[in-house]
This record gives C-alpha cells, structure tokens and sequence, in this order.
C-alpha cells in the first residue's frame, strides 16, 4: 500500500472559468482519478491545497506519507518557509516527491536542486503538440508508455532548464516550435527520492489524458521503491559502541 | 518469480584441497544456498558451469533467464566468445547480471564496461580484514545490511579500478592495509542492469556469509526489477506508420 | 600544441558524385579547415583514411596523437579488429576521440560503449532542418556557438540511442518530423575522453558550417584537457615497494 | 589569471593557541602560500573573512572573482543568510567554489547541495592517518598527486555523507579506524563548479602540506575552468526575436 498525498495550489480552477471546466474537481481531482485507475487499492490517496492550515501539510500527514505529488504556480510565494523545511526534512528522510509542471518553481523543488530551476517559455495562448520521447526504454517510470506519448496542445517549456545533471534522464520532449525539454528527470536526495515531470498547464486537459496519468503513476510507484535507510541521514546521533557521531 | 541463473566457473573448486573444504558443493552451492534463504520461493534457481556444453548457456537457457550471476577467475580465457556474445545481447535486451569478485576481469563484464577494468591487488596468502561501507543507505540493494559490513579475512581490492564511473554507487571498501575499492557498483546497459560486487574470494568462506548473501539476493531483485522496455534497444526494426528504423 | 587525426574512411566522397560535389577534398578536408580555423596554431592536424596499410593508425601514428576524430559509415566492417584493439588502448591510456554521426555503429565507439549504440532513423532524401539544444552551458563543447544552432537540412537520428548514460549530457537536437536525439555526449574511459557529436550526414554540407567547426574544436581541446594519469589504468605492473600489482 | 578570493571564518585561529602555532597567519594564510607556490602569477589572491563587514563578501568582490574557497565550522550560524544568497547566485553564474572539511555543513554547501551533508564522525584528539586515494587518476584535479596521499594525521570524517551522487568522484579517504569517505567531488551548478575537499581540520598542519596544496590548487584551476554560458541560467530575460522568456 502506497500512502499518497496530492498536493494542489488549487487557485487557477477556483479563479478562471476555463480552468474550471477543465477541472472541475481541480486537477488534484483528475490526477487522483489517473492514480486509482492505475494503481488501484495498491494506493491511499489524501489531498492537500494550500488554504488549508499549514497547507494540509502538518507533520502528521508528512509521517503517513509515503509519496506526494506537487502541483503549484501562481501560489508559490504563499508556501509557507516552515512547511518547506518540513517537506524538505521528510523526502530526505525517505518520503517521495513528483514535482509536476510548474513546481519546477516551487520553492520545494528549488530547495531540493540547489538551482534556480528557471527554464525556456512562450507564451501561446492556444498551446502546441508537445512530444515526449523515452531515452531510458526499461525504466519502470517509462514501462508501458507509448513512444512517443503524444501531447495535442500544451504550453512550451524548453531548454536550458537549470537543473543539476539528474541521476536518470528518463523523457525529453520536443515541442512543435522546435524547442527540446528535459521533461522528465530522476533524482536521489537524502533517502528520498525525486521525480520532476514537465506536462500538464491548467490550460489544457493533460491530466486526464491516459498515458501522462500513467507516468504519473509510474512515478509515484517508483518514488516508493527506497528501502529503509541503513544508515542516519538525518539528525544528529550518537554510537556509543565505536563513538561515532553523525554531524 | 525471478529465474536466476548461477554460474560459476567451477575450476578452483575442484582442483584445490583448500577451496574444496571451503565450498563442498562449490561456491554456486553457497551462492544458491543464500538466494533461497533471502527470497525463498520468489526465486527459481539453476546453476551453469564452464565445463558444460557452450557452458551452459543456451540460447534457451538464456531466454529463461531473469538473472544471471557470474564467477569466473582462472578460466576467463576458455569461456567462448559466441557464449560471451549471447550474453552481451541477452542483457541488452533486458536480463540482469551479477558480476562477482574476480569476474571484474572476465570477458563479460569488459565487454559491458569498455574498459580494461584492471584493479590494485596485493597478494596476502592469510587475507585481511575488509568494512564494506554503504554510500547509498536507501538504496534497495543495501536493504537490511549493517554499517559496516565486516569480513574478517578476505583478498584486498584496491583502486584505481578502471571501470566507467558508476550510475549508482552503492558500496565502497577499506581494507586492512588502507586500501580502498569501489566494491558495489551499479551500471545501466540497454534494457538490463548490471552490478558488480567485490567480496568473494575463493579462499575464504565469505559467500557462507550471511550478510553477504544478502547483498547478493537484494541485487538480484534489483536486476529483476526492469520493465518490458518501450522502444527497442537491439535488432534492426521497421516502423511502417512512421517510416522509422532502428539502425 | 594538440595532436591531431583525423581519421575518415574516405568512401562516400569517391563513390558518389553529390558527395563529391560537397566534398572535394573529402570530409577530412572540411574537418581539417574548420579546426584550423578555430584553433590555428594549437593543432598539428594528420589525415588518416581506411584504405591506407593500417588505415594510417599504426602505433607510432596513435602514440604521437593526442585527440582522433572519427568519420565511418559504409566501410565499419572492413576496419581491422587489430586497428580497434588498437585504438581502444590508447583512448583507455588517454588519447581523447570524436566520433562522429554515422561514427556511432563504427566497432570503435561500440566498444568503448558496451552497447548497441542503435538509434532511430529515417530515410528522407531532401533532409530536414535541425535544432542543436545546448543544455549545459558553460560546458567548454558550448563554447560561443549560439543556442540553437540550426542546421537547415540533415538526416534525422532520434531516440531511443542505446548508449550508456552520458557522464556529460551537452546537446540534444529536436528535428522537423518532431523528434529528440541526444546529439552530444561526453564519455569518461580508462584516462581518455570521448566525445560523441551527432551532426553530419554525407549528403548535406554540414562539416562547412562554423557553428558545427567550432563544437568540433572545442570537442577537440576539451578531449586534450585530461593530465598524466597519476595512477595506472593499463597494463600489469608491479610495485615493489608496496608488494602491489594491477591486474 | 585566476581571481581568487580565500574566505576563512578565522575564528578558531584567534581563539585557540594550538591552532594559533599551527597557523600564525590564519589557515588562509597557508592556502594563499599554496596557490601562490603552484599557480605563481596565474592567481590574484584576496582575503575575506567572518569578521569584515559582510563578511567581506560584497557585490563587487564576488563580480570580480573568479573562484572561492570557503572554510567554516565554529561561525556557519553566524554567516549573514543575504551574504550566502549572494554567493549562490554567483556560483550558478559561473563562479566557482571549492569548499573545504567542515564546510561541509557550510550555509552555502548545504544551499548548492539540497540535502543535510550530514557525515559521521568520531572524536580523537590525537587524530589518525588518512589516506586519499584517486579513482579518477585522469583528472585534472588529480594531476600530480601521489597514489594515495598520506596525512599522517586528520580528523576522522567517514560515510554515509549525505550529499547527491557527485557529479565527478575523484578521490576517496580511508581512515586507520576502517572508515571510508567521499572526499574529493565535483558537482555542477548552474554555469558554475563546486568541488568539496575534505583534509584539513584546524588541529593539524594539514594546509602546509605541499600534496593538500597541489589539489587545491589544481581544484581552483578545475573551478575555472568554465567557459562563459552560451545560455541564461538566472534573471527573467525576454528575447523578443521568438517571444521566448526565461523564467
């Protein structure tokens, strides 16, 4: 059983109309929806918006979960420093993270890369095919996806992205403007793992198409692949037995 | 279920009292002693010598098989290319290979590497004392394993091991004598994964080890556990739609 | 001062009379120009082709070379298994090498990698423009070459490229048809360096374009930038002092 | 020439006679003695420490060096967080930073890395032998260095060091009491490099040793290294030729 937490800024489907009818259960909504069809009773899926006290993200929650998926834009300065130390703590401890889209912003992300995590953009109000290519064909996040998976209309986000070198590059996305995207990377942190995965703008319904709910699923089953650390990452701790100290 | 494959060259055994006394049932004895104990009846087991017809590695035998481990030292030059070539193909197209010990030199493993994967080496008829160090502490392969492990007498491994860097450096060694060695080191190639553990001497009676042969099985459900790869890696292939080869 | 071959196998140029047109003095002469142009001064360039005795790679020739480059396609089975144990030994002791485009099926760069080195591939006569991503830019290969570079006609090489993960992911290329290809990759083996460039198809006047000169020479010098290893990679040898050996 | 700026938070120096004689000129003062020894006139070295208005660190100093080296361990706490922004901005821009032993837990290495750099340690007064070992013996950073360096005595720093896999792992320590580490990595940010070097404790004249002189210098010519990005990595920046942002 993976224990799931959708996080959601939850602020463009309340605001613009479009994005309401897109998502009418916010996109935490279509996402959950992806998680269930594919993972089925392997997941317990809870949500989480930033209205909520503490963002929905208390300790509490953090200690039931196993992986989170992380949604945000327009809110990214209203994030609380606090929960970020705290989220940040938990996905060293060993908790998984999938960053979507535009948390590559996020100050989550930022923290985790080290980086400014900025990247290439066009704005295009129409959108345009986006392509995402496996370069990393048995990689258990790509198993059972198309190639290429086909995106009709999205937003561009290109390269250079300012992200360390990742530990397994698995997509790259070409765009119809002729732009390259490394959009989908893998990282270790700590104990934790982490996984950055470039579609899905408000402005279209790439949450409810079957192949981008499927790496999603993917990632989430991937991210809770670590097994318990067999040595402290976190804190300081004292061995008694040879005197070592973990500082 | 995981098919494995152990093979072994199954010379040292036979020909030297000492080992014979360490290893009754040669050293793929204690290897499948250890895999049974750790993964029970998730794993099926066979075991493939040099002496065999094409060593035991048919093409039928090889498509049957999830896994395979690997020891080979005094008989690296008798193992035939064509077998080595099957091999070669065989883990592109997806299987998992254990490399253990003095298989860093065989014909296998350099193939896979590209390199000469020479290595500093001390003769010491008694061995000596070996801490095998996690650098990777949630890494599945280091699941349930002390830091450090210790093997109490064991033949030193030391660097520079001219290997390619690792994709995911799990373990690290020091000897007695200060030396240190890249002993876990994980390595992507094509559709398979590949993992080279150091420990393993014919000499000493360290695949008896328990903890050793918890490496060896949490490594084998580490190279088992690829997906069906997505696109193609091997063979030339012709995608009418799209007009496409593999070439 | 770096030392430079290039080696061609001179086969297209002579047999077809487009390619002849592009390439008068062959493609080595087109490589030749843009390095001395870049680098003037900094390089000795020699010119080795296929049908010379040895190819013109014979030991003196490699022991007095600092960097290679690399152009085959329709003679990759007729270069001599003794030439690429050859060659593989040096770049193991630290002679860089470019390979380049079709370079990527020669048994050269097969064995440096350990993989198929397949990639995707589509016949289109006319060709189709190419964008060159620069996705680490302050990488020395990026140096001063805009971001894209386009190359407005070329042969289209997509993923999934069966490589290892390149230790240095410099450029990816997206193509018309809307494919990615990841077109520049930096390898680390034994003491050497290598660096695998995409571009150049015999049909389009790709090796006349600066930008494609100037990533070729920065190839070049960033291969010459290794140092005397300080640590064997080659060959047994024995250290008296410490009772040592490499093997 | 290379711009230098050697930052020290000098407090130990001041306060403890032990550190006082070992390093009467502060632990910069012996670093400086190093660069100038193995670079000559290829340097210009200045001094910054905790104690000078903003650590003096200001705008101008950063815009007009090159690469740092930062020592710290009693004052991290009291390093100004705008100072560390400002130096992590400049990093991702191209400046490079060698951090040195207990700057491992360094605001700004902690900032560049995303995770703890939390690392095990054992208390010993007297300090033990510590022997570096290169694994990357082409590097240039390994460039004219022993195999191993021996320090005949070091504070005992040993795995797991919670840091993201290195980009570029060039030595490896072990200790007399069995530990291994980590201790010569490369990591890549933004445009800039990052190399963290780990002899050195203020306890013992590690800083006057001509070996420990020779990487770090050879780490600050690795740093500069870099060639001005061919691509923004910081600040939002319209191109209005293709409505392209950076954000």
């Amino acid at each position: 059983m993976i224990r799931v937490t959708i996080w959601n800024e939850h602020v463009h489907e309340r605001r613009e109309k479009t994005v309401a009818q897109l998502y009418p259960d916010g996109m935490h909504g279509a996402i959950a929806d992806g998680l269930r069809r594919e993972l089925g009773d392997q997941v317990a899926i809870r949500i989480a918006t930033l209205d909520e006290p503490q963002h929905g993200l208390t300790s509490d929650v953090l200690a039931e979960t196993d992986v989170m998926t992380w949604w945000g834009h327009d809110g990214h300065d209203r994030v609380d420093d606090a929960v970020v130390d705290r989220v940040h703590e938990r996905v060293l401890q060993g908790m998984g993270i999938v960053v979507l889209h535009s948390g590559h912003h996020s100050k989550i992300f930022r923290r985790l890369m080290g980086t400014t995590c900025h990247l290439r953009w066009r704005s295009d109000p129409g959108g345009e095919r986006e392509l995402i290519w496996t370069v990393n064909p048995a990689h258990p996040i790509a198993a059972g996806v198309p190639q290429p998976i086909v995106i009709p209309r999205q937003e561009m986000y290109g390269e250079f992205f300012d992200i360390p070198q990742p530990d397994e590059l698995v997509f790259i996305s070409s765009f119809a403007g002729g732009e390259v995207f490394r959009g989908g990377c893998c990282f270790y942190r700590g104990a934790g793992r982490v996984f950055y995965f470039s579609p899905g703008d408000q402005e279209f319904p790439v949450y409810h198409q079957p192949e981008v709910q499927r790496v999603i699923a993917n990632s989430v089953r991937w991210c809770a692949s670590t097994t318990p650390a067999n040595d402290v990452a976190v804190g300081r701790q004292h061995n008694a037995q040879r005197d070592w100290f973990v500082r």
